[in-house]
């Protein structure tokens, strides 16, 4: 199934600003997620789930930082 | 949602300081978390659990770690 | 076992496209699990789990993102 | 509350030894956790939990050890 | 115990393909679980558990990544 | 407590060769548990709880991967 879902939006880690390379760190972290449950009414309903647990809200900060650092280092920290 | 929310204040990672730096990592990883879960008087309530939490203590901090490099890195540790 | 089971699909860590690369982390995750479980009937019973479960949803997102860091630092983040 | 407690002792990442490098990961992992719960009593309670329980003693290594990865790059492994 | 326990096969942690790269992340993962738990009852025990419990198997897909970006950035991603 | 307890032996990341790298990481986990539980009889109950334990066992991998990590790029991954 994987096959079927764009991992990466726009094929590209480079983004023009920190903000921007946030903001698809966020949606590489969701698209691993939906590409493994392709079924939105279960995503929606897990939702449900992780929206409201600690736990879980640490560990998805957690895969969003391993991402962005990726990202970032990608984009030399937008210093250029 | 995610786009509503502001998760780089100042859309920048660099700070003067390790201290600044250090206070970015813990915004990065709280704007995560509110971009997740939008309702502030939800993450009022979940913040009651993890602050009572030790496990919960701890996986805050690994994710501010994690921040952190990439933000440290960012400025070359401030070592310049 | 793991000896008998292909742990990197063609032998190398260089893709054309970040996508690809994506790919390739996703693919890298599911055959160390399919290496520690070589019983397909096992794993998709497993699959149902956490598949529906979102804590286990996003601890495979960290799995990947960890992948993914190598292989993208593997390509020079595709900028070359 | 971030504002209020001091994140890195010295506002520096550099030590003169390896071991001054580890402490300081030790003491930025404590401070996260000051800030996250700034109720020494509670945070006192949350000491016996945790120093008691093999998979937190074991969670907090993962913490330092990320936070030492950081020190340890800012003052170049030490070898100069 | 650890002293009686190869942690690292041969020495090295040069390999020449990928593929073995990654096999040799996964016999260092093994072998600090052989070194903390020496006997081979108990470990042939708990592989029954880890083998069929999906959250473990995902956090052995962690750790085997993380050793595994340490042996890639050691061969230099095997570009040369 | 925990400027009573070394906290990396020899006050140096080098060593000769990986395998002693290796076994460094390992002692350097296992001090930060120390530091945090000095009480040898606490260490030794627990001591029973995760060698017995799948997930723990896991756990400790990862940790000791960590530290790793810094360890091997601190001696450039032994290849001089």
């Amino acid at each position: 199934m994987y096959e079927n879902i764009e991992l990466i939006p726009g094929n590209s880690l480079i983004t023009e600003t920190p903000e921007q390379g946030r903001a698809l760190a966020v949606k590489l972290a969701r698209l691993i997620i939906k590409s493994t449950q392709p079924d939105a009414s279960v995503r929606e309903k897990l939702r449900g789930v992780y929206a409201n647990d600690a736990a879980m809200l640490i560990a998805i900060g957690q895969t969003v930082a391993i991402e962005f650092a990726t990202i970032a280092a990608a984009n030399e920290y937008w210093k250029k």
